[in-house]
């Protein structure tokens, strides 16, 4: 089955913006049956619009409209549908109460301009927006079906899952493309692919085919696996035993074979150990702290962090010797031992995690160059500490600063203290 | 002018590749004033591109194609633009020759599926490619010309810079598309929109149109201007005087008229005037700190942050009295107050920040439900503070916290205490 996705808001034909939600729609498509045969990016201009679903029309089983359902006069994809359907725009008083329901529960009146949300191709049937004031919509004409969707992913992405799992999933009759995320840390993409290349070139002639794509982000390796089956038990199956023959070959630097982050997986591990964990950092600025409370009940297990920008900080909130400064400087071995060691002892947790570096761009030398950051993770009374030189520019150097602190308290927890 | 941006490629339809080289082609033709009314990603298959191609000819005064020039039979580019325009296919011995020569300068023989890049549609111009073996076509039809440049960025963007110089720039004789991208927070999509639509509205008919688009990202909302003028010089008067009227209708809720984040707003306005800020963050956990320290140099005002998620910690690390916590909750304004006292206290800094909230998906209570959260700023000895009703899932709760914070610093600072 054929679909097209067609994202439509004149800022994403900017030079500032991708639309990123067609690589979540794929990916959820592809796993019931749907090939992407065509993805477009519309201004804000019905005539235009019209045009191309109307081209769409044509060839597509599906056609997955996001964007242009909010309240201004920008807002024409639900107009643009009903021209090239050639049906009347009705006021669903439904949604009209409902929005108004979402702003009395924040304590406002609904401005006028949102009556244009409920406004309904006629026929089409309406999608439950949960995270938002856009409903969704649901149209058939021929053989083809339309899904219009919001284009803020966190409310696009829960009502994409709902039309796949009551509408899109039953016409597959099981069959489709099935897709595996491997995460791994701590290795560079060629060292990887020069490991799995040989594993994974053979699946591609096997019964169950399954093609593997090898992507780079942000410092971490991620591995796609993709599985063409006749239905999801043998997907599911081949998919398993692939899973099993890269883990032999790379062993711990997967973090996750479900395309789970990293805090997460760490998270877990803390949880299950019933530890805490207390964060002292310098150059990650807070993010390493950031993105182990993005999880749902990290209070559980974060006690605290301390972000100890300056030397003072570092020897107030840590009790960092000020001479050990003075003598080895702040981004050194020595300096992460005693903020890893001294916010556990401090915060009285179970585990310390010390950052010290050099995000840049400025502030790097020739012996201490942008990008040299070093760790130390305190568990009981053993403490490890890695000095690791990274590139890219700032936000990058934090996130792969954080990224590897997590990593080693991950690689400690699996292990017990090396 | 409008214009028609195609990318061929079957990988670009999967779930793992974004096309980028359409930002660079736009922001080129932008400032030649064409404006990018639709793009494309296209599988590698003759009769989909081609309709593609055909519907784009219909009204696109330029059609930029990339990718689908290599030498194998995915790339068949080429095979779509002649059936469209119906027209045969010759070989170019000029073009063998120099992809023979490229071949023998590499000491290696050209293999033969490479003369299939010497296919040319009869008609055709050709472009030369300095770096690869692919060369780029101009043909026009019609009011329609089309420009095909093969997928590597590195091979595309010199290629279409002398398109650009040598077709496209006389067409413009100076005129394009000139932008700016003002940021506002604190307030609703739909409020900022009823504001401004009657004052933007206005200027799409004026002598230099200007065309308005309003989107909201993660709270925050963004209005991009986009003035069709004559020359450099007019298109920026026009949006000068813009920005002005804009500003005289929201006041200080524009918080950047050049599309900076608020961090970094915020961050000049700390340097300039010599303060120092330490941070208190309960259900931002980190990632106001974060924020501050994602801008280069921060390390000048950012003296330290404290992620105080248990209660323990808001203690020992803030003063909070725990006598507070039991009486009012850790979420509650007078916590938020002490936050920002204390930490400005215990570091001495001019300005202290505390955020403590509810940020989900558990601990929600009727009384104090998810979204929940109190900002306390204290600037001397001068505290104010908010409570908000956010609404989103964790990540976004703790986003629109940090940029509440952000905010309300911003706010103080530019007024002096309230």
């Amino acid at each position: 089955m054929k679909a097209c996705i067609v994202a439509v808001g004149s800022e994403m034909l900017t030079p500032f913006r991708v639309d990123t939600n067609s690589l979540v729609i794929t990916e959820r498509l592809n796993a019931v049956g749907y090939d992407v045969r065509l993805k477009a990016v519309a201004a804000d201009h019905v005539e235009e619009l019209a045009r191309v679903i109307e081209g769409a029309m044509g060839w597509a089983d599906l056609i997955v409209i996001t964007g242009g359902l909010g309240p201004t006069e920008d807002d024409i994809t639900r107009d643009a549908v009903a021209r090239v359907l050639d049906v009347p725009l009705d006021v669903d008083e439904a949604i009209v109460t409902g929005i108004q329901e979402r702003f009395a529960r924040r304590g406002m009146t609904m401005p006028e301009n949102n009556r244009r949300q409920a406004m309904v191709p006629r026929g089409a049937t309406v999608l439950e927006n949960r995270n938002g004031s856009a409903p969704g919509l649901w149209l058939e004409r021929g053989a083809t079906s339309l899904v219009l969707l919001p284009g803020p992913p966190r409310e696009m992405t829960p009502m994409l899952d709902a039309v796949i799992h009551d509408r899109l999933a039953v016409r597959s009759r099981g069959s489709g493309l099935f897709r595996r995320v491997l995460k791994l840390t701590g290795r560079t993409e060629s060292d990887v692919d020069a490991r799995a290349q040989p594993v994974y070139s053979k699946w591609t002639t096997e019964q169950v085919p399954i093609a593997t794509t090898i992507l780079a982000v942000s410092g971490q390796i991620e591995l796609h696996l993709t599985a063409d089956a006749p239905d999801c038990q043998s997907g599911e199956a081949a998919l398993d035993a692939a899973v099993r023959q890269l883990e032999a070959i790379l062993g711990d630097v997967i973090y996750s074979t479900e395309g789970r982050p990293l805090e997460a997986v760490v998270g877990d591990l803390l949880r299950e150990r019933k530890l805490t964990v207390a964060l002292a950092e310098s150059c990650s600025g807070g993010l390493l702290a950031s993105r182990l409370t993005d999880i749902p009940g990290s209070s559980d297990y974060v006690e605290r962090g301390v972000v100890c920008y300056s030397n003072r900080a570092k020897v107030e909130l840590a009790g960092v010797p000020e001479a050990m400064i003075a003598e080895h400087g702040a981004v050194s071995e020595p300096v992460a031992r005693a903020l890893a060691q001294g916010i556990r002892e401090r915060s009285r947790t179970d585990v310390g995690i010390g950052v010290t570096g050099i995000a840049g761009p400025g502030g790097g030398t020739p012996q201490k160059p942008v990008g040299l950051v070093c760790v130390g993770v305190a568990v009981e009374d053993d403490v490890w500490v890695r000095t690791f030189q990274f590139v890219g520019g700032r936000e990058l150097v934090k996130y792969q600063s954080a990224t590897a602190a997590l990593n080693m308290l991950r690689l400690l927890l699996l292990k017990g203290p090396r």
